[in-house]
């Protein structure tokens, strides 16, 4: 079955199943990611008390651990999260948002490679490169490296960490281990637009809730925030800007079909 | 004095007294609850901390409690404004989210019910079975229940708790122990939104910080949400999804007047 | 250079040099916070784990300290931040919501005073006076007060603090402890939308984050927020509210030219 055929398949199951995607994120873009597994089909839950994400965590079908405003409270509850979803092979996204500019986040992302193993790993170049162990330039959390070497880098760490690794920027770089995808899709306003890469993140878990192909589910939630972040742009009138822009994101994730996906999708495989 | 009359005195009475209205709620939805405030007339105010939660609950007219992302400070904190509350005659809502999910939830609702006794209770079919002792099919926090024995209920949980207790879905049910109200406003498309629970819980609370008829609050702030999610749907074009039906939501509170509750409400009284 | 050559050229730094801008900040507003810093050219970051407050902040070019939502985990590491950016000349601007609500935020805040000394002070007339010693009628965090006197206190604040002390209201007032600034901008919505105050803040951080004139960057983040509001207003049509003002505020900030800094501006200089 060909890609196209199988993200549709995999949107077309998001929607019929809902499955239930269980975030333990920060604080400042997780109304987004609520928003945007709402607008795909999905269900979120957010939940990070160390008391309850064991029991909510087996309820979901996906688990997403963002990093992006860490504390120790919930470094704890990441972990015995991610080992609940280990143990029940219930797929786990990790978003290692800022890895690389402080020690907290490079440790706890170590961490969490080494204790939870997630599933899928879904980063900016710069980000990539520091769990890859190479050196690039942090800056903040938004951080833009040179796209080179990118798919050297995304095989080999999805190699080293048996995990699917993907790159999101320009053009998006996904790889099993073996093979590699890119992804031409996306419009440059998405990188001001904070909680693009968390909700990225968010519909890559949404899709890894319907299927064992993690592999697709990881394109198949990078291609839509891609389409949805080109024809939101696209249909930006003049007086118009990035807070029309950030809600039409959810207008057109809602409004994504199969043959969106197959008719504008820009996929390339190695 | 009939319950449009009512509800239209309640709107006037928000937007002439601003009622501040102190939240103790999950960082999910927290914008939106203290914007949705805002768009009706009230004035919201977000505070935590045990340390300052008693000197807050005594500035407010209304305490909500909203259990979404709960912590063990927080609880601590929602007993504290809680007792505060009770003791100044200040009505407390309860959003109980998620409650049955997991034994945290379920059991700090019920210290909530024991503790602070709410004034208003307000949650879907799911949550309130759970309150009322009864099994329900929990899916996270967005469970849909079928709405049968729904009357009955919430009769006999009002009573049980002496509060008034709503019940919301595709038909709302609110009950102060004796009577029943219906609305038949709303919107599926409200479920596929995040915090729309939330946010008619705030309304509820915002209503009631301008009244001693709890009933009527509660039937004003679950007309109103019910209001603007159909009008919100009403103006959708083709290519607009749930980015901007979500924004249209306080486009409407905002623009609510005495004669869309009485010409568009659809009460039903038992 | 006259005020509005200054304010033009550090729009032009802005989103020329994109300064990244630490927070710490409440959770009502972050995400608003975020996505304003974005939209004038900034880049924005948040985090407040007192492990990498201190790393976060060496790499910003200004730290914007706002108590909305305070708790003692926050209090420590706004200070471990503040004295940060203070030993490296990184800009600090303080919005001290709702100080004077509660002895915890007015604490936190004269502790903020003391230990970091801040660069920038934005408040309301509420927050400044309580900040001057001067009683105020506070009424959560939303207060309204009269602008008599607000130079007189601005200045004496300002001479006092050794800071830049801003006013926001119906006319805001800035006063560097010589020279006093008043910005006729603005609209009366911006007070129904919830975080407009912590994004203003958040813009004079930014333009604070291309220049050592600290003065300049406090007007200038003030006039776009004014203007933005403004704009936003006159923008909208008959059903639209405060849902659709919110969204286009982006939109506007988004869009800033010089042209309109100048040709839109209202200020006076004494």
């Amino acid at each position: 079955m060909e890609i196209y055929q199988k993200t549709t398949k995999l949107l077309i199951d998001v929607r019929e199943k809902s499955p239930l995607v269980h975030h333990i994120t920060n604080y400042v873009t997780v109304n987004d990611c609520a928003n945007i597994v709402l607008a795909l089909g999905g269900s979120p839950v957010m939940a990070d008390d160390e008391k309850e994400v064991k029991e909510m965590t087996s309820l979901a079908r996906a688990l997403v651990l963002n990093i992006g405003t860490l504390n120790t409270r919930t470094i704890d509850s990441m972990i015995i999260a991610g080992k609940t979803a280990k143990e029940r092979n219930i797929p786990i996204i990790l978003d290692p948002v800022g890895v690389g500019a402080t020690k907290l986040r490079t440790q706890t992302a170590k961490q969490l490679l080494a204790e939870v193993n997630p599933t899928i790993i879904r980063g900016n170049m710069s980000e990539i490169k520091i769990l890859a162990g190479i050196d690039g330039n942090i800056k903040g959390v938004d951080s833009m490296d040179d796209m080179q070497n990118g798919k050297e880098i995304a095989l080999e760490l999805s190699h080293k960490l048996n995990a699917i690794v993907a790159i999101t920027g320009k053009i998006d770089i996904i790889s099993n281990g073996t093979n590699t995808t890119f992804i031409a899709n996306g419009h440059k306003l998405l990188s001001q637009v904070t909680g693009t890469g968390c909700m990225c993140s968010s519909l890559v878990g949404t899709y890894a809730g319907v299927t064992e192909d993690y592999y697709s589910a990881a394109i198949a939630g990078i291609l839509s925030m891609g389409l949805a972040g080109e024809k939101s742009f696209n249909s930006l009138k003049d007086s118009e800007g990035v807070g029309t822009f950030r809600m039409r994101i959810f207008d057109n994730i809602y409004n994504l079909t199969p043959e969106i996906l197959e008719g504008e999708g820009k996929i390339h495989e190695e």
